[in-house]
């Protein structure tokens, strides 16, 4: 790590590759020429309208999208998104939620705002500490799709499997492991993702909507704002959009590509997680809290026997130059988030660093 | 200017003060010996709070807020607070618009969807160029408010007084002259704008708001994240907000405190549009579009006498190294926004630039 950098854990927003910093800075007050920063460019401008244009091009090309799918960059995070995925696709009025953690949750009470929801099956019964069977649910006949949160940021689980939904849409909130990893989209009526934990800087959405799913005819009580259509129609620019987070997560995209796509990216988050989990599991004083099948790439958290001891480690890590490691209040203990950006050397520093304070104890 | 920037006329996203730009480049991966970027932080770390409550605290005293007014930092723009305000404001279902042009134009559409809104005043005889006679109007006596946008970005007029409102709430869209002047902001009920165009990058509006006009009973169709309540009761923290927009506003009004506040800002803007408006009042080749009692301080708008003409002098000025000066198609002709960033050398290269045209042709 250079310019005395830490190894930041945090949930989100988290780290971002070096490379993408240094670019960013060196174009702050003069973006390629333009004689301007990017803060200071009119979203109408030509060169703005290329940062956009090949940023959404660039996400096409690294997740392999179909032709038949649009990109949108909305603001207001995944709350947003909670209410405007029921505005826009309900139509029989139900949906199908399963719940495996905090974010589901959330998404499944803002959506019962708007429509019938049920839940056809829910980790609760162990604080959410794995996935529940998803091959065969009670899928509504009416349902007008199925949500997931495909890894859940607090709990830190993720599926192996898809859901079957029975044909009906799959809607996916893939906010803390976007991009982390190769996925079908064509297996997806819907995925978005808050950037914010992954991919950049805090304040968008990137919603990945099949075309036949974005409606004209939407309640009257649906602003404007909150109209996939409305997105889709102006390519994202019916308003002034989050201009600095799509330029910067369009850099990350660059970066991706440059070293070698999401298989290469997968292979770097398998080779760095691998190297957490086998500690924790080779540990008599740290352990993680999901079940082993289910783990997340991503979020990992771990407990040690007790809440006291717990909150040694945390500050023993913080004062040795490790950043954001007290686990959420939901599950306690400790949680490393370990996204793209995250350098193996830090979880080998991490790792190393809690051997030492478990041999000291 | 260093760095070969350009003056750019932007009508937003537009230009930043360079102090602001070069602080924001020298932390870009290490903020303030914290070891990451501010892109990079936690919202809920210690570092970042204090980012977000000195900017809270230096925004109160630059507008000098009473006390018994919220801060919220809102994701969505401008578009996403038409519909918040009658979402939030509504209880008789009725309000008040005032439409003076292209953006109050669109906030009284949006609000149709929530109420039953009356047009009380509209300058649309003469294509918004100017403001009507606010001083006696039909306001409705079960309004629960009426709403200005205090100065339209597109047709370039301002309020020289603000409306009677015979004691309902007023509401204003001071997107495009936020903090470019002292305001009283007692007179108002809740000040909005969009950041982008004079204050910081764009992705972030501001809302301030009386509190007893911060309601809980809500209609049940309103998506949490357009609630005035939940924003407040979590200190714009209910969710990730855009904390690098954030950020950087904060800087701005840290730099906006170091020239002497809005006084000082006020008279500079003064001192800027009148080398602009003087010009093209001893002009006979341009002349501005706006009665002159009503002209804006930010965006001058003007013509010649044809649009070919126009788009020569577009071109010209485009060539000469000044961005952005071509005008909306809704006026025509050329516009030059001259926010708060735009140095006053700015305009008077720009004035200089069309004399000369002006000789030569």
């Amino acid at each position: 790590m250079k310019y005395d950098r830490v190894y930041n854990f945090s949930a989100g927003p988290s780290m971002l590759p070096e490379p993408v910093l240094e670019t960013v800075r060196d174009n702050l007050l003069n973006y390629n020429g333009t004689g301007m920063s990017v803060m200071e460019m009119s979203h109408r401008s030509k060169a703005y309208e290329k940062i956009i244009g090949e940023a959404e091009a660039n996400l096409k090309e690294l997740m392999g999208i179909p032709e038949n799918y649009k990109i949108l960059f909305v603001q207001g995070g995944a709350t947003l998104q909670f209410a405007m995925i029921p505005m826009n696709l309900m139509r029989a009025g139900k949906a199908d939620y399963i719940v495996t953690g905090a974010w589901s949750n959330k998404a499944c009470s803002e959506a019962k705002k708007y429509g019938d929801i049920n839940v056809v099956a829910s980790s609760k019964d162990r604080n959410y500490c794995y996935i529940p069977d998803v091959s065969d649910l009670a899928i509504d006949s009416d349902a007008d799709y199925v949500y997931i949160c495909e890894n859940e940021t607090i709990h830190g689980t993720t599926y192996k499997a898809l859901p079957n939904t029975k044909g009906k849409i799959l809607v996916a909130d893939q906010s803390s492991m976007f991009l982390s990893k190769p996925v079908n989209v064509s297996d997806y009526g819907l995925i978005y993702g808050g950037v914010q934990k992954n991919v950049g800087p805090a304040g968008l959405s990137i919603v990945i909507i099949r075309e036949d799913l974005i409606r004209e005819d939407l309640p009257s009580f649906v602003p404007t704002y909150m109209s996939y259509k409305i997105h889709a129609d102006n390519d994202s620019m019916y308003n002034t959009p989050n201009c600095w987070a799509i330029y910067v997560c369009g850099e990350v995209f660059k970066y991706l590509k440059g070293i070698g796509g999401l298989e290469e990216m997968n292979r770097r988050n398998e080779e760095k997680a691998k190297i957490l989990y086998d500690f924790l599991d080779s540990s008599s004083m740290f352990k993680g809290t999901v079940d082993k099948e289910f783990r997340s790439l991503m979020n990992v958290p771990f407990v040690t026997e007790s809440a006291e001891l717990d909150a040694e480690v945390v500050a023993a890590t913080k004062a040795a130059g490790f950043d954001n490691l007290k686990g959420h209040r939901s599950v306690g203990g400790l949680r490393a988030s370990i996204y793209n950006a995250m350098p193996k050397e830090g979880v080998e520093a991490l790792v190393d660093f809690l051997k030492d304070f478990e041999a000291k104890h």
